[in-house]
């Protein structure tokens, strides 16, 4: 039999395993192992002696009682975990990994009775923290029902609670990236293409792109951004009504990767050459479409890894009784590529 | 002060508070929680009066004496949370999440270090056990160097040890479905474009293709699989390379999604009618590459969030002491849309 096979089946040594070979009550190992208590050398040596013997192993998990901290956080994702909360989980891992903090994941797929069970569960489990984050930018209400007697940042979709502590992408800079970059480069009719008006990510980012072309003294070359869904299809739609509008557009700012690649799509099949006659700036970095269109995609890159790391620190910070209310803005970066 | 603000900087009632207002000793406050130990009934009670004024939660996570479990799992990824470890965490965490059993995540980035970190902190937590899953379909080693004295279950990417537990992607299966549907619609000169010729995902694949096809007394059109990596651009290259051998190609099977819709996209700009004149095949039932490619791609649709729930309860039976060695087949699913 191997040692693998051994393993799945080895029953693991318990504290009452190690009081009964160390002829002890339970409690008496227990106050010899967290070295409470009054007890005879000899007395705690056996205990110590039974915990190799058996290879036993005090939990971590427990909270102290001189702390009252479990080295835990909640690492909570309102609407599965996608394209836009993995990178963000990941950076929160990777930062609070690095201080030994362990990460208790829940998904509650946007589901209210779902979150307060995950909820009361991090609380009986007496995390230290939460981290809360969606694929959404928009506003959220501040998590309530259980009582959260613990510290929480909200990462990517922010609290509306003013006193909470938020970690966002800078969605205002973004745009201004996006726009100086072509302005820069003398393109001046300049389309937006972007998703649906009811998300932030699409009403905000073209309420930005409206304000620095007139700080440019610009407007867009339709008058008027087009609101419509993620989609390469929504792109391909969009090129194609943009051109019929203002033949002579000569750049597509789009809200999300998938849209700009649409857009190329359409350019490329009409003989229209990017960048040359018409330049294409995409928003979120997802290599999967940047790298995959043609031209590969020059595009505003988010962060996301960044907002879960510093999502993390915010929140030690503040388990650390020294919390940063409001909300933080993580800057994003122009990626230059060939579309632009 | 909100109330948010105010849960923000609230320190959390220790057992030392409980302790201090019900006036007894730390240890007879444990006692009185756990039931263990000899009081009068009115110390028993004081102690409980101080957990309700306090809002005080004995943890869950401290492992039972008497029964030894956590009522936690280690999830641990191997390379990173992509698109393909998503849905598998996604299920495990839907399986143990209704068994109330929480979720410990952690991302070694394929780095040896990083995973003995993990491991070990995952045993000094006293996990029930752990399942570990990756991007790759390639079997890999057992976890070692640690004592890992718990169930451990591989999902996704097999192990190499034959007394383990690993569940996986039915892939002959898969390409049997695959097979099966063009062969049935008469198509009889099959091309096989697939990723690198390393990844067991494409050899098994690539030979599982030969194997249906010698089956149905066919063999591939250019005589051999295409090997090369698992993007569009491959599959774009990859289509007018076969198309000059083999002209009269009428269908291709492919590796990926990702190269299906490459290959769709050159047939498309060729002119050749996708599936009129050339069917096209995926796999991964990707929806961001199945649902933008032109047409839309019918695929293979790999389960994985079955594989994790799968992978769960198989956890779950090994922690009961039913441990079910050996690699479980999870089976694929034909999703038919346009393309074939």
């Amino acid at each position: 039999m191997s040692e693998s096979s051994r393993t799945v089946t080895k029953a693991r040594a318990t504290l009452s395993d190690v009081a009964a070979l160390a002829g002890v009550s339970v409690g008496t190992a227990s106050r010899a192992l967290s070295g409470t208590g009054r007890m005879r050398p000899e007395t705690r040596q056996r205990v110590l002696d039974a915990v190799h013997t058996l290879d036993f192993r005090p939990s971590q998990q427990a909270p102290s009682p001189y702390t009252g901290r479990s080295w835990t956080v909640g690492l909570m994702t309102t609407d599965g975990i996608g394209r836009f909360s993995t990178p963000v989980l990941l950076g929160a891992e990777d930062a609070l990994g690095a201080g030994k903090i362990s990460v208790l994941l829940c998904d509650t797929r946007g589901d209210v009775i779902r979150e307060q069970h995950h909820l009361q569960n991090l609380m009986d489990r007496r995390v230290d923290g939460i981290i809360v984050t969606g694929r959404r930018t928009d506003p959220r209400p501040p998590l309530e029902g259980v009582h959260v007697g613990v510290p929480v940042v909200y990462a990517l979709s922010p609290s509306t609670g003013p006193a909470d502590i938020s970690v966002v992408s800078d969605d205002a800079q973004g745009c201004q990236l996006a726009i100086d970059h072509l302005v820069t480069a003398g393109h001046t009719r300049i389309a937006h293409v972007t998703g649906p008006a009811h998300h932030a990510a699409a009403a905000d980012r073209a309420r930005y792109t409206e304000q620095f072309l007139a700080d440019a003294s610009l407007q867009l070359v339709t008058g008027k951004p087009h609101f419509g869904d993620w989609s390469e299809a929504w792109g391909r739609r969009a090129a194609e009504m943009v051109l019929r509008t203002a033949p002579d557009t000569d750049a597509f700012f789009c809200g999300n990767d998938q849209i700009a690649r649409g857009v190329t799509d359409t350019l490329r099949e009409r003989g229209i050459s990017v960048p040359n006659q018409v330049a294409v700036v995409g928003y979120d970095n997802w290599d999967t479409m940047t790298l995959a269109a043609r031209p590969p995609l020059t595009t505003i890159d988010v962060n996301l890894t960044e907002i879960g790391r510093i999502a993390a620190l915010r929140l030690l910070d503040a388990i650390d009784d020294k919390p940063t209310p409001g909300i933080h803005r993580i800057p994003c970066r122009l990626v230059v590529r060939d579309s632009a």
